[in-house]
């Protein structure tokens, strides 16, 4: 396993795999940098490691060129990403770019009047996000050596995981609990990849890759949110960049993300910052909103309370794809929630549910669970005062609801009339 | 309703309508021409309508300038479509740009040395090659003052005809057989349009929809594949365009497309015919393919057995979006196909399976039972010696796996083992 150690650089001042702009890797909370490597915890606080950049080389206006002659897919941002600068002609499953719908039907219902938009990231290859994540830990394993990429995973990064190595030419190896239910195992499956159910629950299959990872069996095996997480993480900041350039390189007033781990709302905060910084956007204040679904709130309960801390729940939602009872960077959108005077809400079951019709209805969009969410939490924070309609704001909509069809399985006909024009007038349909 | 006749024209070299280049419907038979209006068939010959252009005012580098800094969907095309030029102001789902993915992998395992693109209709928003069809059909119905959008179906179209009337503010009225299974109930009825379940199968559906347009009570009415289908239709025109627009302005030498009506097959070959007489690209010869299910494979039984007509057969296959036992517009598909130098082919369920694991496992791409019939038609050709391994070949993919999980049930977990590193060494999984 080509693990990367200060001891293998030569030059400390240039890192010994070409990943772009990533200059290292540094610990979010004592800020120790080690070079990089296929490594997630400090060595010194065991606090999350997290890519270092440096961007002294962009010109602002040439980088914004450069970016807008890029390709329709995340690697138009690669200046700023942890990839090669020729990362675009790599087999990858390219994902992003996906649309910014402006959503005025969306926006009449729930009374907002400066501008809403809806990010469909149900656009992506295999229609979640986690393409975005997945395709940068795909470029980090090339440039670590390893051979296999894996996962533990109940649903969306399953399939992400299988069709970009797929795709890439590495083997894959999912680890999921071995009595999922049968469509998820298919579209899990498809890719042709090895489909490991672990009998044990999803807790079970986590502890498995843990010791997995420590063992020579693991060895050249890239766990793409563990051992490649620091590279992984980064590719949610691409939401951050294709939202500022969809609205013409504008911060838009404010976007509400959902929080499962909480890692995709740190780095579009990460995202948008660094737009300030290379001066591809006006620096003006933005803020941030977490979603979470009611049945599994431990970030919400936490912000309601005023804690910086957050306890541990049990999830109980039908929003599975956000049902982390743990999230680890919880207290990272504890803190930037109130830095930038968002807030953090939730939802019950059946406001996601609504949420996910209303969505469907005015705009023509079928979202996951997810989706339900934040549309959800976005309506709750109008209605309390909290989310000003004045304002320009973009809500996330991060899967699919082709996925998550059991939610709305109560949904079916609004008539059934037999073959002919009388049963139909009789139906008042005409 | 806004029905457009002869009459209503003031001035005849006009149409009263704006829809950009539409100049007026044609019948194919027997070249009669009619203003623009809700026809579809020819009041002479009884023969189908198209759409006629007036493409005289292009100046071919300026057109390709205006497209290339045109949107990222169909409307980039607006110029050659029957839409008005400020198309891509209005409220529609905007589909189209679908990736065009070059099939390396694929290409190995197929033999194909002349370079091989999938391109992927999964993208779209409601992830099937319809949201083309239904974009054309609500402009239309914009134009003629139409206020509900209706179609019968049994899949595909419910959904892109449910989604596309929501967001663009039409009332929808989608007419299914009242037996469909639960799932495809829900992604149709998630839109929040009426969805009427008809007490019958589709041919009663079919039987009745026609009545209605014929009764007062379908007044207002736009049924996209019917009174609306000239316009519907053009939508396939675009996988043409973006096809040789991704090719970098080229035509590839090879298509493989799949038969359902037939109507795709023929509007990608106007559309190719449109690029060359444009002077878009290069004008030289094309073979275009035909890809059925032999299930559902009246055209290539005609294809085989040297005739020009085709006779209606009783559909048994899995790949349910292509069972039209009477295709329509067979007899053009033959045509192309002769006149161009390709063929149509046929293949079993059973290879359509191992066609849709072969494009998952190779690119990452999990296609409907659509794609795998034309990829295994693809491969069929190449082992037949009718397809040619050293030419440029795209093979369409119209549609999403997740739609069709029934076909690929059999897929599942490769390894069963309990939550330990011993477990997992028995497995061979080290």
């Amino acid at each position: 396993m080509a693990v990367q150690t200060a001891e293998s650089t030569t030059n400390p001042t240039k890192p010994a795999v070409d990943l772009g702009p990533a200059a290292a890797l540094s610990c979010r909370e004592c800020g120790h940098r080690v070079p990089l490597g296929p490594v997630f915890a400090c060595e010194e606080c065991f606090g999350p490691l997290e890519i270092a950049y440096d961007f002294s080389a962009h010109d602002t206006e040439e980088l914004r060129k450069r970016i807008e002659a890029g390709p329709a897919n995340i690697w138009r941002y690669a200046p700023l990403l942890p990839v090669p600068a020729d990362v675009a002609t790599k087999p990858n499953i390219n994902p992003g770019w996906t649309k910014l719908v402006k959503a005025d039907n969306l926006a009449r219902e729930l009374g907002v009047t400066g501008g809403l938009y809806v990010k469909d990231d149900s656009g992506n290859p295999t229609h979640s996000f986690k393409d975005r994540v997945v395709a940068q830990a795909i470029e980090a394993a090339r440039a670590f050596g390893f051979t296999t990429l894996s996962c533990s995973s109940t649903g969306n990064l399953a399939g992400a995981v299988g069709a970009a190595a797929a795709r890439a030419g590495f083997r894959s190896c999912v680890f999921i609990p071995h009595d999922l239910e049968q469509g998820k195992v298919v579209m899990a499956a498809v890719y042709g990849g090895e489909l490991v159910g672990i009998e044990g629950n999803y807790d079970d299959v986590n502890r498995f890759c843990s010791e997995l990872i420590g063992d020579p069996a693991g060895e050249g095996w890239g766990f793409v949110n563990v051992n490649l997480r620091p590279y992984y993480a980064e590719g949610s900041k691409t939401l951050a960049y294709e939202i500022c350039e969809q609205l013409g390189w504008k911060l838009p007033d404010q976007i509400v993300v959902p929080i499962a781990s909480g890692s995709q709302l740190t780095k579009i905060d990460k995202g948008l910052k660094e737009l300030i910084e290379l001066g591809l956007v006006e620096d003006r204040p933005y803020k941030i909103f977490g979603a979470q679904a009611e049945g599994c709130s431990p970030v919400s309960t936490a912000y309601k309370a005023g804690h910086d801390v957050v306890r541990p729940q049990k999830p109980n939602t039908i929003a599975k794809s956000l049902a982390i009872g743990n999230p680890a960077d919880g207290p990272y959108v504890l803190d930037i929630a109130r830095r930038t005077g968002g807030a953090v809400e939730d939802v019950t079951d059946e406001q996601v549910v609504d949420a996910i019709k209303l969505l469907a209805r005015t705009e023509g969009i079928f979202a996951e669970t997810a989706g339900g969410v934040t549309v959800g939490v976005t309506r709750k924070l109008i209605e309390n005062g909290v989310l000003d309609p004045s304002l320009t704001t973009v809500v996330l909509n991060t899967g699919d609801g082709l996925k998550t069809l059991d939610a709305v399985a109560g949904t079916g006909l609004t008539a059934t009339i037999r073959p002919n024009l009388d049963s139909f007038r009789e139906a008042g349909l005409a």
